[in-house]
């Protein structure tokens, strides 16, 4: 029995995959909060590098991967897939559990297969330096990695409360010759103004993608780089599902069961939509996005117009949301904690084409323990939504006495997030779970906004 | 041009190799410091596993790896070789530098390489306990991965003022199900000694290895391991240079020159013996074991029988020492700081077969982080000594005109060992280099001890 199917270097996938060609229902256009209109490319110009606003709202279904690019990727890609084994015989499940290992990156996630692609369509565009805001720091360290490749400075401002809980992520950004400062910072004007209600402020993602985008439009040859959501940033993260497709082929088989965790939306979107193309096209397959019981946009929130910052400075995105004033519960995955959903992932949750699910904290901290205690290797705290997800399915597989293949994304490790690891051993991490009552309130807020 | 190649699980060595088998002279047999005489396989049985003793004496050439071992080397294993084709690139060398990853492990080094043998040789032996040392950590999380996954029982001694200042070393080790206290502990009477001494006694890896064999002797079913030095770790470590070997010749590759960094000798062995193999047949291949200024062994040390530990409870064994009682100054790459090196690495050096450098913490770091700023992975401190050897041949390749290959083990990742890079890059690092004068001192407590 095979564990690793690898996938030679010569073989790369050398498009991405761009679901907006083949979606039933096209994404709402983002729109202009003064004016309630569509926004249009050249508003955004200031913000990020045309090209890129250009790949936004490509409806082409297949996108080149420049060479620049393809070289970067054989750092570490392709990935390898694995079988799990171990889970499976521990499991005694039927199941065919495959992972898909994103770890391996030199950031240790999924991140730096958008990092990459932007960091060189801004240097192709021109730019010499990008601003961008980081929460735990993944997205921090995956850009400063892929800046450091091509040559361009970066400056991130990281939520304070982050900073100085996770000195490692800075570190690793420092490694690589990124700027890394706590935000709120004193060197924008936003930030001035939350030191001065508050020196000691703790920073929230709003508050450090306001400082960062104020940053990028107002500095020389300068542009702001987003980790998810966005349409271009699901793209580049299409080379997951890609190299799985061909992978699984190689060995003759094809899953019933996608699984990803979802934040922002970006790692589940990688590896799921390849597959949605072949369920729009009639294939038989069961799509999942693992959600945190604390912040269920998908499955609590609704479908509509909002902010995609608790600053209010972006566009108006038709999306999941929770409502943009939303402060989720500190829970250890850190990059699942955002009141949204990627517009394209949302639309397709809309169109029966995603199920989306919600597991508590400690449900999927004790997912991660036993995969960290059979497969060896130890997820990150995201990743532990998948992990739960996909023992709840090779369960079910049990139950049914079916052989299912399961294929799941392992977005990264949790080397650096090991803390958690530990209070969630010493019975001491919390199982958040998002009232109902709370999230009726939150939900009306939503109710100025236009509905998609 | 290729940048990573795969060996294909399927083509995994079956054996480890036995350079026992080859030595132009053999390795001098380790004393009992009472008598004199040469130790006897039965007086080890209270210590390891009479499996591994075998091992430890042999001298043939081939040992099979068993299948329950290769099923988990599986896990991680064949780990990638990669062409460092961005670094050379910024060193402008015709040099061909390839490195082999072994910190693509669970425990993100080459030390599970040997712990899931040991632990498998433990388990079918009929032991249900190990019990072991760690100084920085690396080999305690190893082989508490390797004791989850054959179901032992596991207790780390790990040197106190590391246990305080690396806690994620111990939060993964807790992770997989092991129990790790910090050293001097109030567990042995050696502990409860020195903490009679010092209720904050800072400990040592003597101290700790005294702690893990009174444990081990002690406690029922229990026995003792160790992670680098000895004869059957280096032997499990081959895979390395094993698979190395594979992987080259697909390309029509052969080495000009193999690097390691050494410490205990163990990563390096593992990717040196089976070329060092070849050059005992006739090929002219140049070995360098890398070492730190710090901890000289080889370079400053002399070949004598000395103590493996401080505490004087090992055999007295013929190898590279700068004397039992020296206390290597703190360097980050705490898996060097040992006082001899292994009796095979010794010999060989005694033989010209492998020539030992030295570099300072300061040009090692240097080197680590160009690696980072160049291939994007970041190392660990231990393996940019290698790295460092490696540049300074790459240069050498250039300014000679010459198109040599390179082969270096890339022992481990660097992702816990963040905070050595932060007090590098601000200028806070010091640069140990041992004093001669200091040296002769050292040596001079060797001469009571045989020589070999």
């Amino acid at each position: 029995m095979k564990r690793r199917i690898d996938l030679n270097e010569k073989d790369i996938p050398k498009q991405w995959y761009n679901i907006q060609a083949d979606m039933p229902n096209p994404v709402p256009p983002p729109l202009n909060p003064a004016t309630g209109q569509p926004i249009t490319p050249d508003m955004l110009a200031p913000v990020f590098p045309m090209n890129l606003i250009e790949q936004e709202v490509s409806t082409e279904r297949w996108i080149n991967i420049p060479d620049e690019v393809l070289e970067k990727y054989l750092i570490w890609r392709p990935t390898p897939l694995y079988r799990a084994t171990f889970l499976e015989k521990y499991l005694g499940t039927p199941a065919k559990i495959y992972f898909k290992n994103e770890g391996v990156s030199p950031a240790g996630s999924h991140k730096p297969n958008t990092a990459i692609a932007q960091a060189y369509y801004n240097k192709v565009f021109g730019i010499k330096r990008i601003a961008t805001e980081t929460g735990a720091g993944q997205w921090g360290s995956a850009l400063s990695f892929a800046c450091n490749q091509f040559g361009l400075e970066l400056k991130v401002y990281m939520v304070r409360i982050s900073f100085n809980q996770k000195p490692y992520r800075k570190l690793m950004m420092e490694t690589w010759g990124a700027k890394c400062v706590p935000s709120p910072s004193p060197d924008t004007n936003a930030g001035r103004k939350f030191l001065a209600q508050n020196p000691d402020h703790p920073g929230s993602l709003g508050i450090a993608i306001s400082e960062a985008i104020e940053d990028a439009v107002t500095t020389k040859d300068s542009r702001y780089s987003l980790g998810s959501v966005l349409n271009h940033v699901l793209l580049h993260q299409t080379i997951i599902g890609l190299e799985a497709q061909k992978q699984l082929e190689a060995i003759g088989e094809y899953p019933d069961i996608v699984i990803g965790c979802a934040g922002g939306g970006s790692n589940f979107a990688g590896v799921a939509l390849p597959f949605i193309r072949d369920k729009i096209h009639g294939k038989n397959i069961h799509v999942i996005a693992a959600e945190p019981s604390s912040c269920p946009s998908m499955t609590k929130g609704i479908y509509n117009y909002d902010f995609g910052d608790t600053a209010e400075t972006t566009p108006l995105l038709a999306m999941h949301t929770l409502g943009h004033n939303f402060v989720p519960a500190p829970i250890h995955a850190g990059g699942l904690r955002y009141h949204g959903m990627a517009p394209i992932v949302s639309r397709l949750v809309m169109d029966k084409l995603i199920e989306p699910r919600a597991y508590s904290q400690l449900e999927t901290f004790a997912a991660g323990v036993t995969f960290a205690r059979t497969e060896g290797f130890i997820p990150a705290p995201e990743t532990n939504h998948a992990i739960a997800c996909t023992i709840e399915e090779a369960k079910k597989a049990k139950e049914e006495g079916k052989e299912k293949v399961i294929l799941m994304n392992w977005s990264g490790h949790g080397i650096i997030d090991l803390a958690a690891y530990d209070a969630y051993l010493s019975g001491k991490l919390d199982d958040y779970v998002l009232p109902d009552n709370e999230i009726q309130g939150l939900l009306k807020e939503l109710e100025k906004y236009p509905k998609p």
